[in-house]
């Protein structure tokens, strides 16, 4: 059962509840309007041992920031400021106290460089590996909210940074080698926080979300929630040092940003992005009216049998 | 490590971060107020097989509602009115869909119940047991909201329910005896939520929390909050029938919720609780000055070496 299949059959099964002000699953956080012209964001992600990490590969500092990480870089997608979250994490009794005193160290240091509070939490034993569940809770001008059905015909894709580093690392990580750059990235991603912020506060962004499971899954949600399709040019797809551009579009976890925006302002949009952060936007393709995802390379069409990240 | 030393931990360490608007941890939920005289409630419930339940004595469906349970008697606690939710599930293998579609129609039931919308989740794949975090998020008039700080000496301690017989159903599901009234009890908990609503609005209670880890070790978590001591009359506390009364002061997982009011107006109180509830208030004792939990027998004194419950 897919992430995605399951989620889709939730939501079918939980329509006719109440939507009490929420808007419905679907976008990388719920969104809920609370009055003033504000509304929250929340995200939960439940990761397990043996599934989104080993043990012997990340250290427990490092696990620490990435399982926060991972819930900001939804809440940037949305073009929220995320503000605080609950930590559940469930420990089997063969992690020592210092262990679990270095993973709330690395999840401090995170919580600290993007101002988010921890509030509150949950914690137990386990009867077998290690579980981390974090939700994050986000503020936003609900005007400035991005979704991922809010793409629009002729609009330029653009992807926030280089991909496929951290599918690199992940390559290094199941190979035994848990020493190489790319590794350390892979354990150490760093959410488009304030890119997402930024972006959500030009109206020229349309739909936006995060790039976890890899360029040519996450796309396809877009596409379907905006119901429109998308040509993308393989050579614009910017791969990272040591990533083929394969896996610059397969990989996952890179947690950089994927958005649509006007191409008439498309430009100026990189400009100023490039000015304020000092790194470059990279458009990899367009927005289309029809519903098909094309691969081009030179300007024409060609045959890519590209899917995304799946977890190990 | 238990929970309540490692949060405590957690806080220490995490008070250097700025709150954001939150209110800190120690009681039953986060409050974020929203203007307009409102608060939002978050909190979260992490359910690890082998610890918090045994696959083979509960039914999918049973723990489906009793996961998301747990979590609206945390709102409740607080006098808010529950919401929304975000549940994220890792299930192992060996987990058919028909276990998935049966643990989801349990949760959506009790979401029907209470009125409560599915907001966002997340699943994955689990290496070992079945995972399930659940974050509940309430909403509350600013003024209603009830917390583990405010019992004021002299304040008369209730309970909203009898008590002991969940208890007493996981002592039987730990013999084997997985059919027996209290089992059940056990294994589908009846969250106190209208209850909790209507406390709220009450301004003569004072204190408020559920009875999650039994009275024993709950009500100490008023003292420390309050800065007060308690008597308690053993023979006041009501056991539910199958429990004596060490049952009732000790076991886990009643969920009913334990708060103080104020004495000269504690008789209107239960005399109106009773006539919009159908079902009495329990006066089990007295908020005192000083800082000691007292348990008396025929009004002296009596030695009783009772904590609360610790799960398997």
């Amino acid at each position: 059962m897919t992430e995605f299949g399951f989620i889709e059959q939730l939501a079918a099964r939980f329509v006719a509840l109440p939507a009490n002000g929420f808007e419905g699953i679907g976008d990388d956080c719920a969104v809920l309007p609370v009055g003033n012209g504000e509304a929250l964001l929340f995200t939960t992600d439940l990761l397990t041992e043996g599934v989104h990490f080993l043990r012997a590969a990340t250290s427990a500092r490092e696990l620490g920031g990435k399982s926060l990480a991972v819930n900001l870089s939804d809440v940037a997608a949305m073009g929220g400021r995320p503000v605080a979250t609950l930590l559940s994490l469930s420990l089997p009794a063969d992690t020592t106290d210092a262990w679990a005193t270095e993973f709330m160290e690395g999840y401090r240091e995170m919580s600290e460089r993007f101002g988010v509070t921890l509030a509150g939490g949950d914690t137990t034993r386990s009867t077998a590996g290690i579980v981390i569940n974090v939700t994050a809770i986000g503020r936003a001008d609900a005007t400035h909210i991005k979704r991922r059905s809010d793409a629009r015909a002729g609009d330029t894709i653009f992807v926030t940074g280089e991909l496929g580093a951290s599918g690199a690392g992940l390559n290094d990580i199941l190979a035994g080698r848990y020493d190489t750059p790319a590794a350390a990235i892979h354990r150490n991603p760093q959410p488009h926080v304030a890119e997402g912020l930024w972006l959500g506060a030009r109206p020229e962004v349309h739909a936006m979300m995060d790039l976890s499971d890899g360029l040519a899954s996450d796309v396809r949600h877009i596409l379907e929630r905006s119901r429109c399709g998308a040509i993308i040019d393989v050579e614009r797809i910017p791969a990272a040092e040591g990533a083929d551009v394969q896996l610059a579009a397969c990989g996952g976890e890179d947690y950089k940003l994927l958005f649509t925006a006007d191409a008439a302002t498309s430009e100026k949009l990189a400009n100023d992005f490039l000015e304020k952060f000092g790194a470059p936007l990279y458009p990899v393709g367009t927005i289309t009216a029809d519903t098909e995802l094309v691969w081009r390379q030179n300007r024409r069409p060609v045959e890519r049998d590209w899917k995304g990240f799946v977890h190990y």
